[in-house]
């Protein structure tokens, strides 16, 4: 069995959740000592690196186009889409701050802000 | 019971994982006309805006400060890291792309990209 | 005549080309003890955030909308773009880097990259 | 005389300041059928990506290291200042704003916003 075939399986096992990829990328980035340069200030430029890697996939396009991505450039976003959620995540891991929770915390506060149209 | 905390119950039952959400965000967005504007253009920009206001809070800190944060800073930084994992899971939706799965499949191709110092 | 008005009218004759504004800018940080904040590293973040702040002009805007700002619309992403442009004629100056050079430079590389439709 | 020693040559004697810059950019897109792609909108996404391109740079340096690029960083940091100045004069242009004039006035607010520590 192949090592990428192993890594593969275990990762397929453990990140079933936001606290799984958590845990994996905690693991990985220890493994490669990289701990020492993951700190908030640095995470939160890779993070928006990745996010204009998504924005540079629609820069010229349409509102339209932007809908009607082909396979390959589907692939493409979801490849820069995990890059920005794997940064988000590690941040909120040095932080310990849970994103989930933050997130719930912060739809509450726009149900008031921004009403719905009418009862949701 | 005040409306906001039947909103909250409601949320924090139904926001249990990523998938939750994706669905509260998608009824968030559907109760307020939104959908119109939620291309994965736009919705790339608000992603992008959400990560630069991380970014701000850490512009002019030392590596060290980035990582000492006051419970009011914390506080502050969660509300970010909040906006852009909501404004990433609904432009994955808008995108039928599933984040999770594309991180597990990102870091299988970092594995290999970036063997461990060791076995990990 | 109030300090606004001295500060106005020697700022005026000072910044009349980008050498002008580099000058102007670095005694700003410089009476402001900025220069200490003023990395490279730092210099990037705040420019990244200024950047953003155009972009959230534009975010829910359709292409026409974008064209089309009214007055009060104009002024602010002047303002923006102002901000924009300080901290990259900042950037530049404390990495001794000639932006208008740069620039030449550039658009050299990219009239061979992209050749015109027809000869310009 | 090679094609792109004439470009050189042209550009050179054009380009001397913003305002020449600026005609430069609006000829090269109009020889290019780019003018049609290049709303404020776009133009912004395009600017955010070259800034993040920036950013890139030095995600992972120190304070210390940012300051100390070696000639070839410097000259790729070089090139993407150069890239966030063309879109940001070409934005500027399209919404008919001029940037210097901008950054004179913001100027003026932020010495009224944050007073020197002496008489500057």
């Amino acid at each position: 069995m192949a090592i990428t075939d192993r890594i593969a399986d275990r990762i397929a096992d453990q990140i079933t959740d936001l606290d799984g990829l958590r845990d994996a990328l905690r693991e990985f980035a220890a493994a490669r000592n990289w701990p020492q340069y993951h700190t908030p200030k640095n995470l939160s430029m890779a993070l928006i690196k990745e996010a204009a890697e998504i924005v540079e996939h629609f820069q010229w396009a349409t509102a339209e186009e932007s809908r009607q991505l082909t396979p390959q450039q589907k692939a493409e976003v979801a490849d820069e889409i995990a890059d920005v959620l794997m940064y988000l995540v590690r941040l909120a891991d040095v932080l310990t701050i849970d994103p989930l929770d933050a997130a719930r915390q912060k739809i509450i506060k726009n149900a008031v802000k921004y009403p719905a149209l009418k009862s949701d």
